[in-house]
């Protein structure tokens, strides 16, 4: 039995609170459980050197833990003078999967940067940070619209992510921070909505685990991530 | 008449929103209106170096706003790789505020890091701060004494701040951006609960400004952190 | 009786020399009695970037110790790699004191960098810095003057500063670093020619001080002020 | 038809040299192709603080790029100041592909660290770095052993990596760098001799990618780090 | 007698390998016994901000070590976040050095930099650079006289470098770390094809050295940069 | 004809002022014409970790600019992060200067910090840094003795340091900046009082020079540096 008396195939509580911030363009307050992530959607003009005068966009995104999110606190990053390696690791992960589904074309030459700070973390912030940061991203591009700075369709499909494990030898979906740091093997998959794979990332904590045991998780995956995005769906009706 | 339609000596809507934390051993959500910090007390079994082995505690403060706190975006400073001037300025500030209501021979020797997060930012972050921190600080000293690490009364008084300023030719009290923008003078005025003065900071933004109109701003300073000193006491009844 | 022998309202010798560095288009080295301070302003063609195009200038300053200005060797802030927090405040106030007597506006598309390196250190380092660092831009625009690059009038007045504190419960006039060492309350004063107030600090270093404590502070602030002042007149005619 | 003219489940010319550094206790040069990496182990007498005194050990992992390992110049990460997101995300998973194959208390109170150095990059620099950093670890153990330093097997497996994509629709094994860059699907593999799986990292690059794509490429993923495991065997002959 | 057995004026073994690059302009891999130094010149576009419109180029060069290039790791210097003062010492060396024998007009407007990587240290490592920079340079201008970027001869001369130092009272010629180590005296010697000199560095480790000393190290050191020369025009035949 | 209208063996006018700081052990203002550097020498009760316990003490020494020391400013050291590859270079080069004449072991375990803060430049500022350092340093000593903190002789003898450089074709003494610009070669040149060398660096700026060219330099700096010796003799009379 889980510690938390989940079924192993069942999700925290899941909510998507929008418009939480008065400035930006697009926010989200995603809570899995007690893991609890304020993603915000800034619009920007101007964009990387790099894409200058192509008439294409980027969205790219922040990611940040207040030094008291955890159990112990932890040193502020910008006290420290720098981001640490799993940080560049998890920011570089959110703007990949938020890409995977923007039409950067039909963007146009703007920017947008998606910041997912979390406030509370009880395992699986970057999966949360991924779902919340989708419904923000969404808004801030339904502002533009609005203001008709788009015209075109620019988000192709959604994306949310989730994690899954081998805890005490059986798959489970969702870890918290006891499983996590229990499990034998911890997953993170980001789907689309239609069911497309993303991204992967397995990795054995302990032993190294089998391919059945791989298409175990995966399976668990696709139908938390389908309900994932489900609750995104209702959320911006 | 103030943009926000307050009289002179009228604070915005403040609460005190205790436990918001799961994992601090003090924490509190402070809203000044639009202003949001989050305050965490968090408990550290060591002190500063140049501290060690005197018997007495430490109490220290770190300040940080999110990047979409504000109205435009700033770059984060983790990823800037180090704090501005003024961050640096404020957790200062705030440190220096709190240890004048501790006695930190009687917290032993103990650290107690105050984190002060800005979520969204509409004028007036650091009295807001210092106003939560003193909630979150004295939820962490009653963790204490609950578990019997400290015994003597640690905290002397409540400390609370309120800015004031001259926005068009008028002595206003508790400044929100607009008119912190637009104001000639701004203060920041740190009283503990028996109205004794721990820190003051006047700066004339535009033309020099005079004694009795710095006396003015003492006067709503004072009348205003009485009221934020009882805010302080029914939170914690 | 304070250490130094003075009165309460004495301020220590204070001298002002010009024209003290070959390079600089203005300089000044400020005692104020062992507190030692070089000030040299340096014209600079470019702005700021966010002032480009404006037609109007900017006056900034930077602070600096000597590592053994100090009792004790201080570390290198070159070699440690960053300024510290202490530092950045002073160079902070350093600049809005010297703006707020500046018609940025007659300056033109100018920048003006003000550089106070402190030689040695006996005390009130940010009020010397303060009162040199006048004598040192009125030069730098007159040697401005001097080649047509201005024409109107640029300083609007004086600006000087001066620390009081209360010594022993008594309030005392320019601190050295023994009194401020012991002082219960610290306060910097920054006023005009013409005794406007353009900055105002005061702390306590141990109990909380009252209103009357404070007026008596700025009743000699005011006093030593006056006479900072007549100083930088002398010292330019 | 692949650019390399190689078939869907072809490597490139891999070799492992041993012995290549004077000075390591165990080194490697590993060549996928043109893609060539210098790995050397380097034994260390102190285990990180978190460690100490648990009779157990570490292994860790460094990597980095000459600045021309690359067909235009990059920076120098110790003259920009800092190890990019890239590098830091590459060389946590080097050190957490050997740590799944080492037994660390028998390793005693000892660290490893593992440098890998890429000379000349074609694509795979992580994978060949994996791939080569094993034989290096092999051999600082074996030196240990000599020494008497470890007495029980502290290798439990071997471990190697390669990339696999899907390039022009067709799942390939081992991608170049031409091929890499117009791959539509990324992954990275990372397998024991006896086929368990360490890491799985698979990125959509374009549009997602399907569960029988993945199949597909962890199918052809598991050919090829057979072969290279054959490869390390008879390296160490 | 010498640890290696070498005579006073006799060089190590040294190779100039051209050509081990699949990306650089040129390069070349230096061995002076058992210190190996990988050099490749890169071609750049773009000329430092304050050369452009000069009609003139730049050649600069930066020098780095391997962590495990010496017998006991280093801390690598991308990861510890700053380049050591010896570092800049070597990388500013090889810069002058090649400088002094390159046409910069006859250049245009490009930079080259050359990059010099210590892949295994035995003393001698910034003599050997310089030596083998040379051919890296050389190769890269002849990479862009094939392609017309350059027709006027831009190499004015030969430039290559040798350690001479004191060791047991005798002056020995090109010290290897064992020497080196033990030497009372070091010098640094880069003198042209034609026997001019570019610098000299000299330096008593232990007690100061006579006028006589410093001529027998001079005059070893013509020796063996005359048998270094030859070497480079060998290599380039 | 130079144009100070020096004779080409002429030194500018040198003064060796001591006793200038109120708070280091020993300090030394030097002047060189128009160059002014203050040397400040500070006891340290520890050593470098490396040292601890060997019964042997330390010398080493930083080197600083005043942002304005130069005729255009340059930006402050601590506000840019970091010290540029020229300061770091000198201050090794006063460091070993100073070793070089220091009995570490009559030391005792002790750390001296000879601190050389260029005030204002005009060429020549590390050869008046060292010049200067070594009679801070004998200072510093002397305060030493006189609280039996050393008994035997720690100073074996005195150093000095002085720049040549050929200009205009001829071989002349002490460059200012107007003369260092335009030289063809600079050599600096640190000896000891009783002649002994301790460190030569000689530098073709354009066309290498010839052995003769570098022996004439050598004659001028032993003529150069036997006056400044005297200098700081007179100077501790």
């Amino acid at each position: 039995m889980r510690p938390s008396k989940r079924d192993a195939d069942e999700l925290r509580a899941v909510t998507l609170e929008r418009g939480v911030s008065k400035h930006a363009e697009g926010s989200c307050l995603v809570k899995f459980g007690d893991t609890h992530v304020l993603c915000t959607a800034s619009l920007e003009e101007r964009v990387p050197p790099w894409l200058r005068g192509q008439q294409r966009g980027w969205v790219t995104a922040e990611y940040g833990m207040l030094p008291r999110a955890t159990g112990e606190r932890m040193r502020r990053e910008a006290s420290v003078g720098k981001q640490s390696g799993r940080t560049q690791e998890i920011q570089r992960l959110i703007g990949r999967s938020l890409r995977a589904v923007v039409d950067l074309e039909a963007l146009g030459e703007y920017q947008i940067s998606v910041d997912c700070d979390v406030i509370q973390a009880d395992g699986g912030t970057r999966t949360a940070s991924i779902t919340g940061a989708w419904v923000a991203l969404r808004d801030c591009i339904e502002w533009m619209r609005a203001r008709d700075m788009v015209t075109k369709p620019v988000l192709k499909d959604h994306v949310a992510a989730i994690s899954c494990g081998i805890y005490k030898g059986t798959p489970v979906l969702d870890l918290d921070y006891v499983e996590d740091s229990a499990a034998e093997t911890d997953a993170n998959f980001v789907l689309t909505g239609t069911g497309g794979i993303v991204e992967i990332q397995g990795t054995a904590e302990g032993a190294p685990f089998t391919e059945d045991e791989f298409a175990a998780l995966l399976g668990l995956a696709k139908k938390g991530i389908g309900r994932l995005v489900d609750l995104q769906k209702m959320s911006i009706l």
